[in-house]
């Protein structure tokens, strides 16, 4: 029982525009094979509630009454502190890329220091959007056989509850957790930030306006701010934007 | 390829009276993903070969095309020198139940030193009987919730796939290294940002100036700044600045 209560809150999975109700019911099967039960859905095509999903969920229906639906990722993520990406495909963007042993162990750590963490799933078809994966801290990609990748939905929610379910069994390494924002901390920021360019005529020309602010919002995720260094930003940003 | 070669070959997967030709394809599908193709099939309940195994397998086809075809697992498994049951029900049989992570140690250690190592899955409903278990050396039980078990076969095969593969240090296939920021240009990013925020006034009262200095510097340490993010950091400092 000692060691239930020190079990660190596992993460919340949050499926990004999910297409069909099926593999929505076949992941909260995943998750709770490993007593995951902590879903987000953001912007499912074919709406919520949705039937197939419940007839798929079987007995891990309660894992959808429970899941949290949300018009769009940011406010998926509004109260996560560590947030990872699952995806396979390179990424042109500078972010760590962890195994789903390197990301679970760290989650671990971050879960026990009562740090809320959550994995991103993409759509079936397409995967993750890059303004979905400017929004993660670090990447994770399964190792897959390079010359043939097939794992759906379902499959990759159940290996990441896997890794982190197996790592129970192991001694958390003792590392400093820093204290890091929130995302929606770190949303401000990027607010405040793009607000204090857009006056001062930082975004030209306007047709990489759009690419520019991803690119700012990447670079944000992947410091992976402290609550600290949030303020200290927002206030540089106001003094040096001050005109008396 | 040195590391290729020295690489253990990978268990043989042995799926015994398997019902659904799908599932044979969803299996097949699941080993190659982390790279095994060496699969058996034990008196198959709609004959062999199966449509429905080739549709699903889609790109993994090579795995069935490979497969041997038994009639009885005895046949099976007759060139093998070490047997994984796995099963999720307790057993009344006295033998080792071990973790996905314990067998695939002992089996690469086993395979590493020439041995053939079989992994055995049973029937989508009912599971491997007593007999088929009676003849394995140990057994193997995917430590999920008590709760709630929903495992499918594939997904019994991916994560004995899985496990065997990550203990191979699970290298990723492309890990890109970002292009990190020398020390000498992350201090002229300090040395600009101190000029311009000296300039706004930031840094007052004049005796805390030293401490916030130092923390500044500690940032711009902790976020282990890309080149480009550098560049992007003198750009947004002298947009901010502009007094035009």
């Amino acid at each position: 029982m000692q060691q239930e209560t020190r079990e660190p809150q596992a993460p919340v999975m949050v499926l990004v525009r999910p297409q069909m109700g099926e593999n929505i019911g076949a992941a909260a099967r995943a998750m709770l094979n490993f007593g995951f039960d902590r879903m987000r859905i953001v912007d499912p095509r074919d709406g919520w509630p949705n039937p197939k999903a419940v007839a798929m969920a079987s007995g891990a229906g309660k894992v959808l009454e429970g899941a949290g639906l949300f018009p769009d990722l940011g406010a998926a993520l509004e109260d996560c502190d560590r947030v990872y990406a699952t995806t396979a495909r390179g990424r042109e963007l500078v972010k760590p890329v962890l195994t789903p042993e390197e990301a679970m162990a760290e989650a671990r750590a971050l879960s026990a220091a009562g740090k809320r963490v959550a994995i991103l799933f993409g759509p079936e078809r397409a995967g993750l959007e890059n303004d979905d994966v400017a929004r993660a801290n670090a990447i994770v990609t399964v190792p897959v056989n390079p010359e043939f990748y097939s794992l759906n939905l379902a499959q990759c929610v159940l290996l990441l509850s896997y890794e982190w379910r197996r790592q129970a069994g192991a001694a958390l390494p003792h590392r400093p957790v820093p204290d890091l924002a929130r995302q929606i901390e770190v949303d401000r920021l990027g607010d405040h930030l793009e607000e204090r360019l857009e006056q001062a005529g930082f975004f030209f020309p306007a047709s990489k306006a759009a690419g520019m602010k991803r690119n700012l919002r990447n670079m944000l995720a992947r410091w992976s701010l402290t609550r600290p260094e949030v303020q200290t930003l927002h206030g540089i940003l106001r003094q040096l934007s001050r005109r008396d």
